[in-house]
């Protein structure tokens, strides 16, 4: 017989009634705000209000305490016995892209509302403060800008954020935020409106957005980091147009075959980076000849592509782009081409927590379940955290078919296994 | 001392003259058909109407007889003394491009004048007839099609041909070319307007439309053979649309990486056909990615773009061709994706009569000039000829910047050369 002596007992999770919750509240997002073919809840407007609503109203059911911050994003709280204490979030974003799915955001608002309210209901008393934040605005399908709501918290929108405009009704963004009821003056200021030494930690759970634990056949995976990318939108191929059949191979300046072989290269290069071990993807997702010059029967003097490549390190990252500069130089000069590059873009990589991933895998292994851990590929709110200094970690649900579509498809049961990893992790250190 | 009994005697061409002569009709051609960019010679109108009447004018001025054809193409004759032989033929066609150069096409026939005009001045009495054909309608950029008032000549045009549109005005073919004067009712029934066994051969001097002669410095150039074709207008590439960031490599469907893994295949595989001395040009002139679905930071499930392959030989195209399909399928296979290939379209390659492409080296090794063998890569007229049956060779001038725009550069102390050349053979063979 043990017998626990220092520990407050963590109480049970029940499972099956959680599951019926959580079906609850999907089902009731879903129903407020299909749109006919998908989900719509409009960063900072009324599909992403309502979804708001409905957790909110769903928070005080359970007894919880609720609250809109500075940034209108909606806070659920279980106070701990020690306020003092930096309180633990979690949490995920409610708003979607148009037509989109229902999970991506809505998937973490729901899985943090379960776990407090079903520690609640236990009669569980942290000493640290839990709270569920339960984002707005991370989309940037609607503003061109991703991360506004999270960005906000930490003071880290500028002017010409807040001028950018809805890509459909053209409003300002900073009207939009005011329109919900964010405090738009200190966010103009550049004011944080949550202090980062006051959050001990942040996790969020949210659907895998690429095909990996599908894969892997894999229900959960444990976020290592969230990659960042540099890239160019444009680079071009500067050839020389010429008849197709009257130029011979020797005197050719082709700007598809130049841009062909770079690719080729580059995707060799990456091939041999990934069997060394490093995380990289790759991505030419705009791609095309001249159509106010190119024809069937005319070698294309011209090329124009996008290139992008996302890694969870920055060393990676460098040494890949020196590559890439390296073989466009080469080709280049071996077939009488130019590639023009225009502006490089970046955003730097993000870190996930290496104790709280710990936590996480270790979790999950306690579970039984896989501890798998996964880069994500797609930015997140997590990366906002974890870049002002906030200890951040994420939990990612098997899901196929991709998000930003209304096809996105994870299931019930895997999301209560993501959902038994988070709790236990975010109970225990509440202790 | 040597008597030459049985040859009468070929007049010694009288270079100064000549040139003269020819440099004013260009100029002639240039003022009369210049559009404030370049030449207009509109097929079966107006520019070509009057670049037809200079010709004409100078002809008649020389004391050679003209008339028009049965396709309204303009004939000079210099009658030879056995008019029951097959009669040597010679000249080009005097339509362009809009905004193209004044030598593509009007060369050959100022050079057919030329030498007309000049071994009548020197009293030069052929047994055989000589001709030169001033042909009408050779350009596709009047109605989509090529070689129309060459393949009138011959019955080979279809009814689907003669309905075509001017790319302008909309005009039928048929109406275009009743209005300059063709006998379109013996068009419309296909029948031939020329019998080809009364054509001993058709000689056309042109320029050069690729930079090889250019490259090599060489003036002319002594065509071996026209390259035929073989091309699909639109290959797709079907992949798996999917998040850039999100998606590792074993996922990924990608439709770029695939398309241009093929291209460089088939480079590969072209550079190993040159080094066995094998005709070959490859080309992908349009290609791009879908712009109703493509971004930056979407791995492309949808590539588009054309493919040509050109060779002087039928089997190395039939060779090129199964490369081709064999690497879509080997590519698709291994990456996930499928190549699925429109429409095989084609045409043949023409040959050059080998003798009178010998006589044409024999000749210009006589003059102490290059014999460069050389495939032209351009289809033109003489394709039509040989295909008729008719022994046909042509002479390239070494010509800069292509063709079809207003910078076509000739030089015409080169374009002297290549006349000298034909003159020889027209009049040897005339004897």
């Amino acid at each position: 017989m043990t017998i626990v002596l220092s520990e407050p007992p963590i109480p049970v999770m029940d499972s099956a009634r959680d599951e019926a919750f959580c079906e609850q509240l999907f089902t009731a997002l879903r129903e407020a705000t299909f749109d006919g073919v998908g989900i719509t809840r409009e960063s900072f407007g009324a599909g992403e209000n309502l979804a708001l609503d409905i957790i909110e109203n769903a928070a005080t059911a359970q007894g919880l305490d609720t609250e809109r911050d500075a940034g209108a994003n909606l806070v659920v709280t279980l106070p701990g016995s020690d306020p003092g204490l930096p309180f633990l979030a979690c949490g995920s974003h409610l708003d979607s892209v148009p037509q989109g799915g229902n999970y991506d955001g809505g998937a973490g608002v729901i899985a943090g509302l379960a776990i407090l309210a079903g520690l609640k209901r236990g009669g569980f008393r942290p000493r640290r403060t839990m709270k569920l934040l339960a984002l707005r605005g991370e989309e940037s399908a609607w503003f061109g800008k991703a991360y506004m709501g999270s960005s906000a918290l930490f003071g880290r929108l500028t002017p010409d954020d807040l001028a950018t405009q809805h890509a459909v009704t053209g409003r300002a963004l900073i009207d939009c935020m005011r329109d919900v009821g964010a405090d738009v003056d200190r966010i103009s200021r550049g004011e944080p409106l949550l202090d980062s030494k006051s959050v001990a930690a942040w996790i969020e759970l949210h659907i895998e957005q690429g095909p990996v634990l599908v894969a892997r056949e894999l229900p959960i995976g444990i976020v290592t980091g969230i990659r960042g990318n540099v890239r160019h939108r444009t680079v071009e191929c500067i050839g020389e147009a010429g008849h197709s059949g009257a130029v011979p191979r020797w005197l050719r300046r082709d700007a598809v075959f130049a841009t062909a072989e770079l690719i080729t290269h580059l995707d060799r290069h990456w091939r041999t980076l990934l069997e060394r071990g490093r995380d990289l993807v790759i991505t030419s997702g705009v791609m095309g000849t001249d159509s106010s010059e190119h024809a069937i029967a005319r070698i294309p003097g011209n090329v124009k592509f996008s290139f992008e490549m996302r890694s969870q390190s920055q060393e990676t990252l460098e040494a890949f782009y020196d590559l890439f500069v390296s073989e466009c130089a080469a080709i280049g000069d071996d077939r009488g081409v130019e590639f023009r590059l225009d502006r490089r873009l970046q955003s730097a990589p993000a870190t996930m927590d290496p104790g709280l991933v710990e936590k996480l895998r270790v979790a999950a292994r306690d579970l039984d379940l896989p501890d798998e851990p996964i880069p994500s590929g797609a930015g997140h709110d997590a990366a906002v955290f974890a870049n002002a200094g906030i200890p951040s970690a994420m939990i990612f649900i098997r899901n196929e078919n991709g998000s930003h579509n209304p096809h996105e498809d994870m299931k019930i049961v895997d999301f209560m296994l993501g959902v038994a990893v988070m709790r236990k992790v975010l109970a225990e250190a509440a202790l």
